[in-house]
């Protein structure tokens, strides 16, 4: 018997099916989901894309990926067999409306019609409009037909519009799936869970008690391979403007009416109207971007952002953002919301640190640590709460910080999925509660973009910072200047 | 060199000294403080009571309590040797001015006069009184002089008022230690750091964010040898007046102006005062007595109270005990807090149970428990905070409860001190905080004696319960009746 969040059957097609996602996540992802029962043997996974491989070439690949990507415990010949006899390849460039769309087309014979269909758009963004014109062309969008959109959605907000009018003459909002992975992380969602199912956390979650918060996503790696995207992108666009505005809006946002796709984007969006508008005199005070130079990443040697990019390359991206942004509202009035990400940091780790109000008054001769409610992303996503204890001992009251750690992985004993297989799922049932709305992504460019622009005019802004260490100076300057201190560097 | 902590050289006299108290509980808590350094070498240990045993014999029976009570890892046989050349021992009628005091007296010559001295009576109660006497008659009162009461001071209000007034006719009250060892473990002391180094817990303290308070002593064990001293108090006597009133008042405080010993005994007292009087009248319906009959605990049948007792003896006294209490102030309104202490329960357990308000709105399918703060005293002190999270998965917004657990123990990764080390050092330093002071310990028998008195006059009202079940069913029903239920019938 199938299980209870069994899918019904669906073909799921993704264009940009050789790339680095596809292996990496998507396939994986889905293979978790068939394993558990949840996808029928039935369905199909279609891969798209230009290069002219057959069939079998496309199904070899897919294996390997699983064999590499999926953790041995998981792999089971019998289940890859039955799984890579569901993978199918079409060679069609997805941009033009030639011939190579009739391979395709035929896939779909008229038996098919009442399947659920995605298509999964992992190619560039300047691609998605054309992608779904000829999904319209061709006849293969259906009433059960989604359209899921990678990040990124534009590099500023005009480009957003562009995309988002073009794919939505083709296809109606609430068909389109703007992924953002990080809402399919279990941590993440468990932010609703932890703020609305807790009254002890929800009765502190405001101005009141909180002081600050700092959200930071940090990463060990360079841009390697990824260089020419990311030096189009930059830090800002690539983490902030999506990611990390994400997870402000769910630590900021009041309680919704009901989990509903729209309730939930709805208290989101506020949050981003919310957010204090940055102009661009504001950003020299709060925004602060940094470039990595040549350092050393635990006993590594690395080399510079731009010897990754290539000899003789020049460039003002920013590998480095921290931003003091606020949320004007009466729940958090003038609390600073410390935004950071970076690359070529010391260590991986994604985190949301909620720091509480020092007391009012101390009884106690030893100095108070405030509390610190730490909801960690990654690596081993988890919550710690800091509070003061009792020095235990014969003698007076010494008191010593200690930290009430739980790793959500070791408490539940239980295999963590990935964000991706959360998120593919959403897309077959239909639930866009997990995916950015047009005003959501529309929004954050919105707030975002006076930033760029600011950069953009004044490139004597960039500060160098060697890699392995936490960034610029000038970050370290931005959070002391209003008395704070980046989670690292406190006590 | 000493460490900071050192004590001045001291006299410490027990009275009762060769009683069980002594070997298990004062005897190893001194060594421990020895062998960190605490004492010196030239303090002196005094037995004091009616055996006649010579002072090497006495020795030989501290030496045994030692290697009986103390963890192997803490002997050490040169600092045994050390210590035990510092235990004297004195045959001395307590109660009686006979010539047997003279030898203890001798003991103090002109030169010991500037020494800390104490006195340690763990004697019967009615004894207090007349051995003050002759410590006072014999001179053996200086400047610097401590008497220790072991509990319990008295059995209803009258008595401890005679005690309180026999002592303070020889003692100032400041120089009177009333020992509550409760006041001495790790953990109680906590509370206060818990309360008022923590915003994050103080903010929720009160009826705006807790819907009721538990405190619960639960032992294994049956009366034994103890039985005639057990059956002229019973539990309420001997747990609710001291102990958990005690920790009740810790919980219910408000904030002390300081840690010194009159603000933090000022704010207990308060809270003693404003426990909502129970009236005769009110007896049945907010306090449940039993005493248990023949049951299993473990995998061992255990006798009834009335064995334990003797052949043929009746009794209603009670060995378990629930009541209902409020505190009526501004803080805490209406919040029950429910004491119970009971022998031959299933677990040996001592724990706060601080359950938190319902969420005035859920917005979630699965059903939401209440957070609950559980302050473990014993068997492993530590804290628990209960929450609700996602349950991990690839579905929907399945909650799950999961609890963030800390045992100080492991987190210190350091020794516990028995709660006797703390206060024996503390009445050498003369620091009275942690000990009961006169009008607390009567406000104490104030409250409960319209209890004792009820069922005095009510003997048909004690239940009956099987040794090794959670106390008569009367218990059960005592909380539910306002909704509730004991942590371990929590869901």
């Amino acid at each position: 018997m199938p299980p209870s969040n069994a899918t019904d059957v669906f073909d799921y097609v993704v264009f940009g099916a050789t790339g680095d996602l596809t292996m990496r996540k998507l396939l994986p992802a889905l293979y978790h989901r068939f394993r558990d029962g949840q996808i029928s043997d039935r369905a199909r996974i279609i891969g798209a894309a230009r290069s002219p491989l057959s069939g079998d070439e496309f199904r070899g690949r897919a294996e390997s990926a699983l064999r590499r990507f999926v953790k041995p415990d998981a792999l089971d010949d019998d289940l890859v067999r039955r799984f890579v006899a569901m993978v199918f390849y079409c060679s069609v460039n997805g941009a033009e409306a030639e011939s190579s769309w009739d391979t395709l087309t035929r896939l779909f014979g008229d038996t098919e019609q009442d399947r659920i269909r995605v298509f999964y758009l992992a190619t560039s963004p300047d691609l998605y409009g054309r992608i779904c014109g000829n999904l319209s062309g061709h006849g293969l969008i259906t009433d059960t037909t989604r359209v899921v959109l990678e990040k990124p959605i534009g590099h500023d907000l005009e480009s957003a519009r562009a995309i988002n009018d073009e794919v939505g003459r083709y296809f109606e909002e609430q068909r389109i799936f703007r992924i953002d992975h990080y809402l399919g992380k279990e941590t993440v969602q468990n932010l609703i869970a932890l703020r609305f199912a807790n009254p002890v956390f929800e009765r502190l979650w405001s101005a009141d008690a909180i002081d600050h918060v700092q959200i930071t996503a940090a990463e060990t790696v360079g841009v390697e391979g990824r260089g020419d995207y990311y030096d189009h992108s930059g830090a800002l666009r690539d983490m902030i403007q999506n990611h990390l505005l994400q997870v402000l809006c769910l630590v900021a946002m009041e309680p919704p009416g009901s989990l509903g796709a729209d309730d939930l984007r709805n208290e989101k969006l506020k949050v981003l109207h919310a957010l204090k508008p940055i102009t661009a005199a504001d950003v020299p005070h709060v925004a602060v971007r940094g470039q990595y130079g040549r350092g050393l990443v635990g006993q590594e040697i690395v080399p510079a952002y731009l010897e990754e990019l290539g000899e003789g390359r020049q460039s003002d991206t920013e590998t480095f953002v921290a931003i003091r942004a606020e949320v004007h509202s009466w729940r958090w009035g003038k609390v600073p919301f410390y935004l950071r990400s970076g690359k070529r940091l010391p260590s991986k780790v994604s985190e949301i640190v909620v720091q509480f109000r020092e007391t009012p008054w101390s009884i106690f001769a030893s100095k108070l640590e405030p509390n610190r409610l730490i909801i960690r992303l990654q690596p081993e996503e988890g919550i710690q709460l800091s509070i003061m204890n009792k020095d235990p001992g014969p003698d007076g009251m010494v008191l010593r910080q200690a930290n009430i750690d739980v790793s959500f992985e070791k408490a539940f004993s239980t295999r963590y999925p990935d964000a991706y297989e959360r998120l593919l799922m959403d897309t077959v049932r239909g639930d866009p509660v997990l995916f950015m709305r047009r005003d959501e992504v529309e929004a954050a460019w919105t707030w975002v973009e006076p930033i760029l622009k600011a950069w953009q005019d004044k490139p004597g802004s960039l500060h160098h910072y060697g890699a392995g260490s936490w960034g610029p100076a000038a970050a370290h300057d931005l959070i002391s200047a209003t008395g704070h201190a980046w989670h690292e560097e406190m006590g």
